[in-house]
């Protein structure tokens, strides 16, 4: 690779998110900044992902389901649909956090785990944040009683018709699940 | 909805990415704050999406083909596989957009905009970020001589067989790409 970084200064000191000023050489060999933020205490050294994203489906006696969770963002001030997801916090595998989220964001048990991604970057130009997604069979009631305080989240059990319904209205939908919707909906089965 | 924004406050002074902290209060009633970061001069006021993101198909005489980039990226130091896209700059529409960077990012032309999704939400966790998925038909021939000097973005037509490849690999994929290449890849054609 002719790209070679130079230099990272941190420009902010905030608890969850900071801004980083790089400066780097190009592939034409100039000297480029770069602003981006990150949840990394020291971005750029680490490359582990920061997140899991799942995707859920229920055996019903109604059929097959995909879990659908509309949760409040402040960000946008607005309700985001998507899929339930969570921190990989320090010392956590993907595993344990995959069960602990699914359970915490919306009572669900987890019973296996199918497959999952590798490495996805969110958002390359403005962060270094990346996410697994996983995919898992999961069994038992919604509910929202293991949520955390500042967790709000509501979460459903979607068919074909409530993805395409999803899809063709103007609510805000996250970019990792919207992909995966946008693939049941077009081979027209969960 | 019940939650309320009380407060915006701008946190870094930068020219493309700035953090913002917002307090306000959550449907449980408690006042609360979360930092993200923007590349809006008024977040939370401002409704637009920032990029494009183009999903192109090209007819060639091997078959239908999908255009995937490979862009080097300074925020993981390293290459991300993913499609053309490109910020919305002010005064100019979302299909103005998808033919200048189009043609910019892989000096491939538009044909047709096929459809579009509507905002998607990049990663609203840490940021406000939407963008607008376009399904695009293009012709020509691959070039970078349109590519502006900070951009060092390789493009490829990708048959079923190169995506298969590339989610089978460890190399980095971008998020809005990822669920596309996976609906691509399961349903076995272009």
């Amino acid at each position: 690779m002719k790209q070679r970084i130079i230099k990272v200064a941190q420009i902010t000191n905030e608890k969850w998110l900071n801004l980083f000023k790089v400066q780097y050489i190009n592939s034409k060999n100039n000297v480029c900044n770069w602003i981006f933020a990150s949840r990394k205490k020291s971005p750029l050294k680490e490359n582990k992902p920061d997140a899991v994203v799942l995707v859920v489906t229920i055996d019903t006696p109604e059929g097959r389901k995909l879990v659908v969770t509309k949760e409040y963002r402040v960000t946008i001030n607005d309700y985001e649909y998507g899929f339930p997801a969570g921190l990989i916090d320090p010392g956590m595998t993907i595993e344990e956090t995959v069960e602990k989220e699914l359970k915490e964001e919306t009572g669900l048990d987890l019973v296996r785990i199918i497959g999952k991604s590798n490495n996805v970057i969110s958002s390359a130009g403005l962060s270094d944040e990346s996410v697994v997604m996983v995919f898992v069979e999961a069994s038992g009631e919604i509910s929202t009683e293991h949520q955390e305080d500042t967790e709000d989240i509501e979460t459903f059990l979607y068919d074909i018709d409530d993805i395409h319904k999803l899809l063709a209205s103007d609510k805000k939908v996250g970019a990792k699940g919207w992909g995966i919707l946008y693939y049941f909906a077009t081979i027209g089965k969960i």
